[in-house]
């Protein structure tokens, strides 16, 4: 350990079900074989510099209340520091991954060159540290929302000034996330929308916005960049309404601007609840679309409305959400990242660790049921039993009909359907026979 | 008058906002010319047959409450006089248009063939009785969730036979329209969706949706059919998901089954409001994606989580509507349709009337408050000064860019976004200097 | 069995979590032994006659989908077939209890009289399956929302006339849940509330309301009555705004009509839910207000707005509602009822029995969950140690001080407060080890 | 003017709504008599000193984006300049009152003492500058959430010592409210409440909230402070949930804790919406229960989840509110308070007065139109008719009877009754005929 804020804390290991220890997985058992693959390797779990090392605990009515040995946050020594203790968290959580924001891990300068640099040299450093662990980044990305520039959007600025300068800083993004081999590159537009449609040119931003989008692919296909490129839509918050509002908008802003092909997804669970979805809603019509790329595993207050984060912690519906990404091929350059703060009463170190042990746990819980679903496989048999109709010639040629011939035949009574049941709470205790 | 129903009740006429009868016209006055063009012209109003004849006054929780000389309505002769009434109704109003779906106007047979002669005898009386007067068909649709034949949808059904039921009874419903000069074909998906993705083949069931709507098209143009075919938008309710959310979600869909210029939305405030959105939102998008049709002007409860289609009654909100449609140019062959039921206790004529009255007032209010918002071009001015950044060469060269050149410039410290207010309050400010 | 609606389907028996057999307890296991009460003791499971056996599958959008052996059920003869089938149905899952609403039971009559003696008889009826059965009747209650009369309101109404039938209403129930044995008597007010306030009195119906629950009160000590009296809490829906919203709202008005040793509530998490609240939230306030009666066990769908009253399944949630039950001491006259129903697509009488066995293998789940805990200790002891500080003498002198006495003392610098972490998360994956 | 920052804004004057300027007055007049009192004496309009000058337009994903003269606050100096700019804006406003939390006028201090020293300098100077001017104040507060101390709550915390804190807090705010004449004193309650029951003692913690806001009125009489102790009702936020959930929750601490006469409540627009209730619902409660006290007339944005604290837009909505204020009789001490926030992109001093003015004005137009439906009547004929019925002297004797002889005349077919339309449309219709 390089800074004594862990102290007294062990890496966590695998000790099973049974343990008596507060910090032991229970369930999350990396080398565990799971439908032929390691657990590990399914989940694909990242620990985010953002709320874990960047938030201070701070909400709208109040200010921070962690205390932390990297505090202050706007001095460069203080940025090594919270490396540090970051990077002696991995060793401790063991995860196979960490994602970052520019602005996670270095202080703002004064003009771009002097934010560059200072980013530069933070990357350097977790180019060393990574070079002696096991430790991988699933993704980088820009923080372009916390800073007053960008308070009217960054690449759906009213000023090209804006736009510009949202270029300039994903580009370092990218370049970084490429120099340190991650695995995809995210894209979160928290300003790209409005509050108020008064002051706002939806088609000039929208527009603006395709193009920006498709520069980010053009720029990863000029350096080279393998992994892949996300978009995370969340409906609001801070916006008064955010242009990726759900997979459904997505899917149709990357349509219309020839991207669907270029760019998926990464989707959380507590944009879904915002958004008015469930989770595994989607997941499954993000997979249905060909763009489910990658999850933020952390969940929302069903009674709050407003943007949680909080660590994921009911197995029903986490297992549900890898039914559907296992069902899909399970992630490929995509893995299972914990955008998740603590509460902000929980002021310890300990308090860090036990938010991401119990949300490993929790995931672990849920693949297996998940699996063990797929395994048994009697959601696909009842779904192949329920649409059966649908797989003979006749129900073929009927979609290659057309509406005369076919009202015809119903008008000559040889249609007369009869409806069966769905089956919904037998499939539901279905479900719970596994979690 | 055919019918002593509404008895005691004149036609409605223009009083001016003097006027001290309680169903007068205070602002609705057809011949008024608002920019250049009569009100009339402008707003379109319609009558719903549905809520307004159809619907009986239950609820989840209680029965029918109403009472009205065309119940019971599974009578064929019950159908005519709800027609008498009806068309009372419009001569009463004298709102130019009204719409049907095939079971508000005719009882359900006891097999399609049956359901068909209905409906064409109904349609006949039409007829007749649209030939002696100025109200005309905005649009016919299809009543595909009410019978527990649609209970797992129409088109999306698991089983294929309702698939083919629901195209019979489309063909039946269009060449209905067709014949009564409708300016407009609707789709409503009430049950096209989920009660639950555990037996749900998402994948399946959308894409024999794209297939049935371009059924609908192929056989608009195979019998010349020159109107509009809507779809209109709800995020659920009676479904827990409904495909066809919101405007983002139905453009999506229209995008990747090719039909996102030959299909445009039918726009309700109450949808709107359930999936989360405001209705100038969703008017704003639709007309910036081209697909702007036609609107149910039913607002819904803010502090109600169902679809509550009450009359309009707020000047603020119906102006803002309008002030989006006019930008947008204006109705073609949409308009503006009550999608609106009565409140449950609100059982006398007297009160059918008068909701109307209300509604159209309130039209007339907000849209000539919108004319004088566009005339007077203050929000327009307002939104040039702010985006007058992109109208420069040096904006287009830098949409032409690329991340590398951008790049250099911002570090060379040649770009340094200065922040400008939003000026949200005074805009606010502004409209309310209108309304 | 009595009918051959059930045929096929064989009493359901407690088979373990291994059972292969679709309609087998995993979990319920009546007579086994949980912190020293049998299991069936502690739960005290409830079939609602109302949604499993009145309800038709409608919903605002569509009518009637099921189809069973006692319709159309405006026939006193059909039912006696719907008793024959209720009980059943009890034979086959074994429960304890059962509940009625008075319209569940009986065809609404051509006027009071007529109602009343038909609810006699089928009262007579269900005297005699009780008394060869060990079912016995949770609750009865009076159904006054469904019927026209009620549409303004019970015991709010703006006519005395219908506080009038109402009372005689419940008197007729009350007189009937004596008669049978009933352990409680419940009060929910669907049209206790209002649609909009510009035509309602809200002190005067508040006041009538409070007038009516005293007049039950005084009727149970006269009849002798020993059940409790309980009133369910729900925000709205069917009305705007329903006056028990929820537990605090209903112990104001309790204590403000003098009514809170009286009477009790029987709080549904559903409408904890369309309340903003969690289920555990209404039971732990209850249970600290000493108002905690009898719970509906049955949720609503959290991406839906309206009562979505489906069967439990999820056992987290489940666990910590049973946590407060038994902290709170257990039922004493309450129990576990499912208010639920079916989705309107669940069309067989297997899933009638589905939805049961489900719901009722959750909740034991549930409670052996809750009741480990309970046993563990952990979150007591965790709740002792963070309010430590009350229980000193010092602190207890501080309440008996005054704010300048207080004031001297911080003022002097000998006040200090120490935040403390709240382990929020630590204590969640406590409660993970249990379900 | 003291101070550059509002330079070239002249006092903002009536100019009646033909003004063609962008800051003056269209309805506001303070003069104009309405219903036998001036227009200042009826709104008794209040500035916030938190939201208009503490606030730096931060929010969960962003800094600050204002810059202000008075930046940092960390400094004593500033608090200066931010009262002198305070002042100059009441100086161009001519509002009658202001507000304040301690927090929003003095740096905190290292420690209480330090901290109360700073808090009585700028009493001193707020003191001085009241006393040259008209301006009064409504009422002071102390802001017991901000500070990591109080992030478990203030009086309802854990930790015995925040409660003392809190008390100490309290007696400083109430003799600086005493000294500066304040009409009334408030608690807001943001902190009271929880953020997970599982590490809640609910019990515990209400009661000794309960016991402090007995303390508070022990103080006031001590003191002889003749204003009202109001309290702040919000359902969550920042808390999961808060104590003060609505009106109905706060009347039923009250009576629980014996204050229902002496501490009436100050009622948000917004908060009333995130409780789920319309602002006139919380109202006419309030003012039902004889605890309406003062508003805090800031509405929140309809589709956000969280308070938006945006100043007042909508006439209809605003008339609704006046109406049930003018109907429980107008303010005594209470006002009209802004507890709205700029918009975070609204960056210039010229907004600050444009929020203000554009609010003002939208109240009174909603004032005089509340004024108008009252001198009117025709929404209490309209109640007077609806519950006619009980003014009779047998509807009383209805109301001192029993079950048993009520049920005797209805069994016997005397009571059989009638429902009659509820009227809501044309009721609607009313009102927008005087907005
Ligand atoms: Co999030
Ligand atoms: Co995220
Ligand atoms: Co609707
Ligand atoms: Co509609
Ligand atoms: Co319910
Ligand atoms: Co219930
Ligand atoms: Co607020
Ligand atoms: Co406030």
């Amino acid at each position: 350990m390089t800074h004594p804020f862990f102290e007294g804390i062990a890496p966590v290991r695998y000790e099973g079900p049974d343990s008596d220890s507060p910090l032991a997985y229970r369930h999350y058992n990396p080398d565990e074989i799971v439908m032929g693959k390691r657990m590990e390797d399914h989940l694909r779990f990242a620990v985010a510099y953002w709320h874990s090392f960047a938030w201070e605990g701070g909400d709208p009515f109040g200010g921070q209340t962690f205390e932390r040995p990297w505090y202050p946050q706007d001095q460069m020594k203080m940025a090594q520091v919270k490396a540090d203790c970051a990077f002696d968290m991995f060793d401790i959580l063991g995860q196979p991954y960490f994602c970052w924001h520019d602005a996670d891990i270095r202080p703002e300068g004064a003009d771009f060159a002097e934010s560059h640099a200072r980013f530069e040299s933070i990357i350097d450093i977790f180019e060393q540290k990574m070079a002696t662990r096991p430790v991988k980044l699933l993704w980088g990305t820009a923080n372009m929302f916390g800073h007053r520039r960008w308070m009217a959007g960054a690449s759906t600025n009213p000023d090209p000034d804006v736009f510009a300068y949202a270029a300039a800083t994903v580009k370092m993004c990218m370049d970084a996330t490429h120099r340190l081999g991650g695995e995809n590159y995210v894209l979160w537009g928290g300003r790209e929308g409005y509050e108020t449609l008064l002051n706002t040119d939806l088609t000039a931003e929208l527009d603006h916005m395709g193009r920006f989008l498709n520069m980010v692919v053009e720029y990863k296909h000029k350096i080279g960049f393998k992994g892949t490129i996300l978009v995370e839509p969340k409906p609001q918050e801070p916006s008064k309404h955010q242009y990726d509002y759900d997979v459904a908008t997505c899917y149709g802003f990357l349509q219309k601007y020839g991207l669907e092909q270029e760019v998926k997804l990464n989707i959380e669970q507590g944009h879904a609840i915002l958004a008015g979805h469930s989770f595994e809603h989607e997941l499954a019509l993000a997979a249905s679309l060909g763009v489910l790329g990658s999850i933020d595993m952390n969940r929302n207050d069903y009674q709050s409305g407003w943007d949680t984060d909080q660590f994921p912690n009911n197995v029903p519906e986490v297992a549900l959400a890898y039914y559907h990404i296992l069902k899909a091929g399970g992630f490929t350059t995509g893995g299972t990242n914990f955008d998740a703060k603590l509460r902000r009463q929980s002021l310890d170190a300990h308090d860090l660790i036990a938010g991401h042990v119990g949300a490993m746990d929790i995931c672990a819980r849920g693949l297996k049921a998940a699996a063990a679903m797929i395994e048994d496989g009697g959601l696909e048999d009842a779904l192949a039993e329920r649409y059966a109709g649908w797989s003979t010639p006749e129900a073929q040629a009927l979609l290659d009909s057309d509406f005369d011939s076919i009202f015809a035949r119903v008008h000559a009574g040889k249609i007369v359907p009869q409806p069966r049941s769905g089956r919904q709470e037998q499939l539901e205790n279905y479900v719970n026979w596994f979690v």
